[in-house]
């Protein structure tokens, strides 16, 4: 049995452990507080049980999975026989450099350490360790265990048989890859999201379109398409000689005003000025952790039409 | 029995035809074609069969919805008894204020005459109408019998009363409105599909990332949770304080990689350099109807789904 090591005991930690466990690997949960790491087993089998609920795994199978994570005392007993280590921690610069060495030490030769990090490259923190060449960033999705998708980011100095190794490690774990060739801010998913974002700030700051209208634009519209098929292959479809066809015929149009008819907006403004209060009576913060369950739900029931519209058009 | 005229046979018009007509409206189609909209009949009888597979209507209900959709021989006919009418006639400016000059000498006072035009915003053709104070766009997703999203665009002129009367006849349709409060080019939806894929241009001619890992960050990441929650309520739930503070903790990540670490790269470029040989070779324009049905049934799955599990949270 192969051995997967995970560093901090957050909801990222709690998403990895649960997707290597889902595979069938043993899993050894390292975090600075003994407690959180007993909190984290916890919310773990909760986590299990709801996915049993909506047939995300059998019933009888959460014990098992639940079974093959345990917590470790120190980073050595974490790292011990480890074949990956993914680690959860801070998103602080100095505190990456500062584990990534240690667990640099203790990894045994041509293990993989890869960071959760949204949003520090590893070469920011990886230069000077003598195991540089095995560092890269796997970026999860939250929630990790729902999201398939994975960024895979690679430093100028990573070697390329560890971002295969990695590759094939995530898709035995039933994780669809996004690599990247190099590294880039924000990575291929938030710089998607980002561009999404600062076009939606834009109409809503100009006093164009209303958040909510906005919002029903996307999940009653764009969103419905690209929740099974990706921003490429929907335009490929979208003109009768595909995707070339399409820029011909739309590139200029699309070109033209995503130069902006207004000028770039400052989120915080528009927030501070109406959206916060909007969204506050829409879903107050104190219902947000109630508001977050509903969306996990509604995730795990969307994951399992997936799999069986899936499985009906293969047959 | 309330009458709703469509002109245009085109797909457009069809989706149009089959939403009123399931609303229990009558629809008169116009086409200066009597053979296309003969077609178009068929064309509707095969689509409201294929609703009725995926549940979406009763297959009880499919000859009785078709028997509301008739082809009428001039636009007299159409707008008799009208309702409201909807153009679906060619993207040009030109034939845009030649048709809408000719139906708003026909239609009756106080109707609304829509366009479903997805480029020219009304002012550009109506501006001498004598009845422009009832013209506007109300743009459609392609397909319009499926998606619900519907844009509802006034011009300068338009008058409140007309667009409150066309929201509240969108929403009798199922319809889920975005309400523009000014005309914008590209209106809200296209803007924003012109954003992301802005990004994603320069993701991929910039060598970062593959068109087929970056569809996968949509389809298996960011566009599961779009199918269900808006953009602006899916970042107001990823801060424990709401929307208000993730601004303030990510708002100038965002902002500083959304200038751009890269120029703004040319899309004819990047598809005639590779990108259409790779779609050429995952999905040949011969494969393109094929494909666009089984997205067409994937959608009606989908939508199957959500009102299941919209019904099943409301119980």
């Amino acid at each position: 049995m192969k051995n997967i090591a995970i560093i901090g005991s957050g909801l990222i930690g709690q998403g990895w452990a649960t997707v290597f466990a889902q595979a069938g690997f043993h899993v050894a949960m390292y975090d600075t507080s003994a407690q959180a790491t007993d909190a984290a087993l916890k919310a773990m089998e909760t986590r299990l049980f709801d996915m049993a609920a909506f047939n995300l795994i059998a019933s009888s199978d959460a014990p098992e999975i639940l079974s093959r994570i345990h917590g470790a005392q120190t980073l050595d007993d974490a790292l011990d026989g480890a074949i990956y280590v993914q680690e959860c921690g801070p998103e602080d610069v100095d505190f990456k450099r500062e584990i990534t060495t240690n667990l640099d030490a203790i990894a045994g030769s041509g293990v993989p350490i890869a960071s959760s990090t949204s949003g520090i490259a590893a070469s920011r923190y990886s230069e000077d360790i003598a195991g540089r060449h095995r560092c890269l960033v796997v970026h999860p999705i939250n929630p990790p265990h729902l999201i398939p998708a994975v960024e895979i980011v690679p430093t100028p100095w990573t070697k390329n048989k560890i971002v295969s190794q990695v590759k094939d490690l995530m898709t035995q774990c039933q994780r669809e890859t996004i690599v990247l060739n190099k590294e880039i801010d924000g990575f291929v998913v938030n710089r998607l999201q980002g561009a999404l974002l600062q076009e939606a700030f834009n109409l809503i700051g100009s006093g164009i379109v209303s958040a909510e209208d906005l919002d029903k634009a996307v999940c009653d519209g764009l969103g419905l398409r690209w929740s099974f098929m990706g921003p490429m292959q929907t335009i490929h479809l979208n003109a009768p000689g595909g995707i070339v066809q399409y820029v011909e015929r739309y590139g200029d149009m699309y070109r033209n005003f995503s130069l902006g008819d207004y000028d770039t907006l400052d989120w915080s403004q528009i927030v501070d000025d109406s959206l916060g209060i909007a969204f506050e009576q829409k879903t107050p913060v104190s219902d947000i952790p109630g508001a977050q369950a509903q969306r996990d739900r509604t995730l795990m029931a969307l994951l399992r039409h997936k799999a069986e519209t899936h499985a009906a058009s293969d047959e």
